[in-house]
């Protein structure tokens, strides 16, 4: 590795020297003005006069993002397995919009082009990368995906039976519910206590068997709460005991152990 | 039992063989593909056109389920006991409502027919047959199933009160409060924090009763969270091992523990 | 006591014998009787020519709970001791409305007397008469009773000031917020996460102040659940060990206990 | 310090004396009717003619604390501390809008002059400075402060994402969805279930993303409750009693232990 490559690995991979942890703060700052400059441009009542400067904006930050991309590459070991890894191919889709509007480029085709710059916003994610006190959230909700999963499968089918079921109730009175995958649209937006009301029932029967809706769904929805507190519980209730066995090194015993629970020696 | 039934019963009833696993999983593509046709058929603006082929769908997979059902009656040794169990009725709902609409079949009862049909969504049940890590969730619903009766009963009593209250103060001003039963029906959509918005209260103090049932409602709706989770927290809380170090007959070892962490011996 | 007082008492207040189980679910029925009927009667569409018998069901119903309260009265030692506890009240306030409307009745105060007459719904609390089981969220609520109120406290004061300034912001541009009362009932309808949607903020900076309300709101509103929740954890942890000491018949201790704590004595 | 000044700083500053306790009183209720006429003030349909009563009301209220205020700058010892501490600011805060009413007062500023007067309300943040019980609420939300964070963080994210893609999908058909704003607002709004229903999806994929977005965020919205859940349930796990047993060393003891339950010795 020469001695430019490994300036700019230090300024850009890592965080730990004065000059990377500015080169992040100025990532972290341009990502957000780009998402600023995004929702600025979807609303013309913000700034109408401004679009020639935000056209300016984002093209300035696109030919920034598109040399630290290419900067990337040059300077890793392995520069495919930066490519096709999660953070690279977020990269590649935080700069490509802005080029496809050039190439897609058209009078009838401009307002699709305009929804596939607005996928710019996935530049966002990059702010995952300093995000590191997640782990305890994300290991909770790792361990319980398997509750989850069969939670929401449940929710699934109860969100059919319902939804039909209120289908065959309310659709010769209501509008509203006008096919089942609009009933099944209205079970959601009830179940998770949403509740829009863009559709609601009108019929005493429909009331009720939504009153039923409401109140069991309520009881079942307390599982997913249920699953990721357990799972935080036992997390927490876990010893924080940090006692290491002098034979084999291993940490993780609990308060009143007295010999280690993996080599049986005895702990201080 | 002779081959064939036994052949049969292996592909049917068993999941554990390979030509058992592909038959279950026909099985679910068919429901989906059921449930899809069921969907496209109440809703004329997906396909307009399709309402011939989506009657075809619909008897082919009536049919083909229905050459299961009567094997299913055929192979089992009793057949009895297969017709009046959970899915053996779910296996006949699932079947029933296509040939009810030959026989109820006229110009005006078209829609119910359409309706009764709909109720093949049961078909969906079927999958439930397939989960199996359902168990804790299902067992800390079940040992909390009196407490969650107890706090629905409450929740009911507290709606009706609530329900008529309101009724009793909105109702000379507000025609959405034009009985108690849309009162009732008022006052789940509030308690369970859907809110529609479909009937709210309109007068000050209807405003200010709502806001007393909301905020007091949020504090007592957290009991089934409660609930489930202190379920779910014991279950995850218990030891599921059950290993004894032979030598001080101590319990509550890890899974991963090799050493009794109380008197250093190994374990078993 | 005289022989007939006493099997009135067995009868009316025991529910151990067989006449008294009896009469208490007659009791329950004639208590769903009423209340279905004061339902029907505040909704002239259910059935339109049911006033007569309606009025005719509502004072049988009325006439028995009067022979049945006089009886208590007449049976108990202590009659001012029963007037004047909960039950006492409650069976007083479930027959009384259908009197004062015979006194107040007349042309202009008819729909305050029918008001007066939905009072009767109390009658429903009877039934948690019969309630056993709930002791265990009653003991959950009333030990974090504490807790609940400084979080409730807190939740009002939140919904004081986020209500005004809402008031502030929305009030020249959305004739929704017309008042701070009004703002206050928006606030709680928000923080409870109701959202009926009759009031919703319109500008700018109202929709990202009422983004700002949600998003630390849900992080607020998840304290009820978690004291609930912690209070059940805690006590279904509580040991269900059974010993009695064999000294002070003292009950309640530990798993691991040899001694009696209460006392000293040796344990069982 | 002078006697009078030590009597009033027992009077203002002071709790435990009996006029302390008095003047504490009074200052709550006057806060609380200030509060009150502040609201009647923004509703002119409550008390139409009442306008002459309120201002009098706000001058003699925002009087009484100007001179409470500057009394407390007289008597405390290092002033400067008293008027830069939390309370100190709130104070002036609380007097200062009626104040900058007489200044800026003018026809066009009228409207914006009453919403400076409105921030009064900050007046009932003083109500917090007599609660005492919050503490352990408070710690386990400040101990949970940054799990709160990173979640929040991850909502943040989660909605600037979908509430661009809902942009994508219904601005062309939908004109609640009128900009990137506008559908960040509503994916707060879905996420936290408040679900207003001014701003609901219309396409039949917008529909169907909304559906995902609310089960999918239904299961991750129980973070924050897991999080202050499993704060609040290791902090009723710690063992507030720190007893130790003198005969035995042993400790653990509950609350209303007279003797050691391992020992069976006297406690202390």
């Amino acid at each position: 590795m020469n001695p430019v490559k490994r300036r700019l690995h230090q300024l850009i991979f890592e965080a730990d020297t004065k000059a990377g942890k500015r080169f992040d703060l100025f990532l972290i700052l341009l990502i957000l003005l780009s998402i600023v400059v995004v929702m600025i441009e979807s609303d013309d009542t913000i700034i109408p006069q401004a679009d020639k400067w935000l056209v300016i904006a984002e093209w300035a930050v696109t030919i920034l993002f598109t040399v630290e991309y290419v900067l990337r590459i040059w300077i890793v070991d392995k520069p495919r397995k930066y490519i096709f890894s999660f953070f690279g191919v977020i990269d590649l889709l935080a700069i490509l919009p802005t080029y496809l509007g050039l190439i897609v480029g058209g009078s009838q085709m401009l307002i699709v082009v305009r929804a596939l710059r607005l996928i710019r916003i996935f530049r966002i994610l990059k702010l995952t990368r300093y995000v590191k006190e997640a782990s305890a959230l994300w290991s909770a909700l790792v361990t319980s995906r398997n509750k989850i999963g069969v939670f929401l499968f449940v929710v699934l089918i109860l969100v059919t039976i319902m939804g039909t079921v209120m289908y065959i109730i309310e659709n010769p009175y209501n509008e509203s519910f006008r096919s089942i995958p609009e009933s099944l649209y209205w079970a959601i937006v009830t179940l998770t206590t949403v509740g829009y009301g863009d559709i609601a029932p009108v019929t005493m029967l429909g009331k009720f068997v939504a009153g039923l809706i409401m109140i069991t769904g309520y009881a079942i929805i307390a599982v997913p709460t249920g699953i990721v507190t357990s799972e935080l519980v036992k997390e927490s209730g876990r010893p924080l005991n940090t006692r290491v066995c002098p034979s084999c090194l291993e940490e993780g015993h609990d308060y009143e152990a007295a010999f280690c629970k993996y080599c049986g020696n005895k702990l201080q």
